[in-house]
């Protein structure tokens, strides 16, 4: 084939698509359909931040108020997907029961118009992320409370215990930052899956088998991790020097895009300290984060990215490490829905080709002469 | 970015990576790690096929021997995967069931090494194929006999009898045939996937998800339920035509790299009238198929396609028509599991870029203003 085109591995710097969803850039700005983050998360709610990802635009008040009562009245999961979770091992790994949860969900959820589906998707996502967790770790589910808002009811789900103000208002933030990132490995997943024409919850539950790939999700709770073993600023600087020496990856630094700056993780930082201020908490947190944070500038030239400094933030809201993966794709879900839809308005199956190198010309000989 | 490098759409005709799997041509050869597919058809055993696919030889008749062994040993599913699967809606569509079942095996089955946790993934798959369709139509769940091979155990445990020799050895060519196919849709999903390093259970699902799609799998059942609705090769010509006239799609035909032949096609169609002449059935049926495939070369210069002659002879081996894309599937998993083993040998996460068209420079209004 003549007009054949050999990609750099990865498809690193290869475009595939036109995208109006987001843009992230090297000079370490990221826009939401034309908003820049600080601007969102200064000024926006997260139901507005999803609804502009979804439809390219902010909404006028009487469609944030229709989003918002569809995703409310969406949001109960049933039970056949709670009874599918029970089935699993106490000890699975939760991306794999959420991915299960939602596949399920595709395989029991009635028939429903396009957006209808997607929302309806979206909304019980949030519910399964809190109460696969609860099934596994036998807590009783807890129902949405409808009372509250979309991200305000999942850290209620989450903790058992409706947040305060200015809590749901810092979860809300950092739910903002992990909506949308362009293509990423999870959402060129979902864009492959969309091309065959497969259905959303066919492409979310691929975008989650995605994430769950330690390269992609994860580093938020290994970044955690780590910050416990640590534990003393004093510590730090030794820690990420031996673990360097070692050739460890020290999880929540680097970034495809950013290569000096990761906006989010900027932003996650300034959530943390008034945090831990407003709690009266010390900020012994804080000081570890930047002493590790100093240290990987130093040596090895890499900025904190959003997963470094949204773990603190999780963890000072009482929320168990093992969901920050899963928090992660209750808020992605958004964006993952955004390229689907964008992928179908101008579709064709994504079929790349590939270089045979293998053996040529064998023949079949049979196997007692081998 | 000056280095980006913008790929034509569907990534047509863009090589992404190597590959010693497979390769398909478009003057209508398709090799298996250096055998031709007509060679394997009329030589080789399913499992010796498979074996080929997954490591790039044939086995030594002890390699073989423990290969078949392995898939044997591992074939049962655990009963709270079949629990999961008797929680799903009795309508849902069986590529939703099968990928829940085996996100759910992922959730499931306990820790192995890589090679036992492929073999296993391979043959539970198989089992559940069998045994998603007959919960869903309250049949009970056949355990796999493992006095049979895989190909036949399979064959059995869908139809719920021992089939002939002849039966199991026509079978065994079409599952052959599906086996792999270079980066299509699911494969390149597959790759995806592991290129997070995310595990092969994950990658699978993923698979499936792609798998489902209209524009991937189905063709089979479609094709299927067309010559049921003609019956009467003398109505083919008129049908196909109107169906061409109203701008439908004609199941089985076309393919993106067979322009004028596919090989298994033409392979399915002979034995197809084998096991006619055998079973000593009219071939009307097969005169169904070919004035079909006439009308289609003639009008559309369109050759049949393997999926257009093996739903017939799934049809005459009494197999579920239903069935068919999971079937498809129960096969191909060797070459998904094949591709992530090829993916993560040399292994880069997969991100490619999208440049951003969407609007600029906005600055947030509050919704009052708006």
């Amino acid at each position: 084939m003549s007009q054949q085109l050999r990609a750099p591995k990865g498809l690193y710097g290869v475009v595939v698509t036109d995208t109006r969803i987001a843009k992230s850039s090297s000079d370490g700005s990221l826009v939401y359909s034309g908003y820049g983050i600080q601007d969102l998360a200064e000024n926006a709610s997260f139901d507005e931040a999803a609804f502009l990802i979804l439809e390219g635009r902010l909404p006028q008040k009487n469609e944030l108020a229709e989003f918002e009562n569809e995703l409310k009245s969406q949001a109960k999961v049933p039970e056949a997907v709670y009874q599918v979770v029970r089935n699993l091992s106490p000890t699975a790994h939760p991306m794999d029961v959420l991915r299960t949860a939602v596949s399920a969900l595709g395989a029991v959820d009635g028939p429903k118009d396009q957006r209808n589906q997607q929302l309806s998707l979206a909304s019980k996502m949030a519910t399964l992320v809190a109460n696969c967790y609860r099934i596994m770790n036998d807590q009783k589910v807890l129902e949405p409370d409808t009372s509250l808002g979309f991200s305000e009811n999942l850290l209620y789900m989450i903790t058992g215990r409706i947040p305060t103000n200015f809590e749901a208002w810092v979860f809300e933030r950092e739910l903002m930052f992990y909506l949308e990132h362009d293509l990423n490995a999870s959402s060129f997943t979902v864009r492959v899956v969309a091309s065959t024409e497969a259905d959303v919850y066919a492409a979310v539950t691929a975008g989650l088998a995605a994430l769950k790939g330690p390269l992609h999700g994860g580093a938020n709770e290994n970044a955690m991790k780590m910050l416990l073993e640590i534990a003393d600023p004093e510590k730090a600087e030794r820690t990420v020097d031996e673990m360097l020496k070692r050739g460890e990856k020290v999880p929540g630094f680097g970034h495809r895009v950013y290569k000096k700056v990761d906006p989010r993780a900027q932003l996650s930082k300034k959530l943390l300290e008034r945090l831990l201020s407003q709690e009266a908490k010390d900020n012994k947190l804080l000081k570890l984060c930047e002493k590790v944070e100093s240290t990987m500038w130093e040596r090895k030239k890499l900025p904190a990215n959003l997963d470094f400094y949204a773990a603190p933030v999780f963890y000072t809201l009482g929320i168990p490490i093992q969901l920050y993966t899963p928090i992660f794709a209750s808020s992605r879900v958004f964006g993952w829905i955004s390229h689907y839809n964008e992928q179908l308005r101008d579709n064709k199956i994504i079929r790349p080709d590939a270089e045979y190198v293998g053996p040529k010309d064998l023949k079949y000989v049979p196997i007692t002469e081998r």
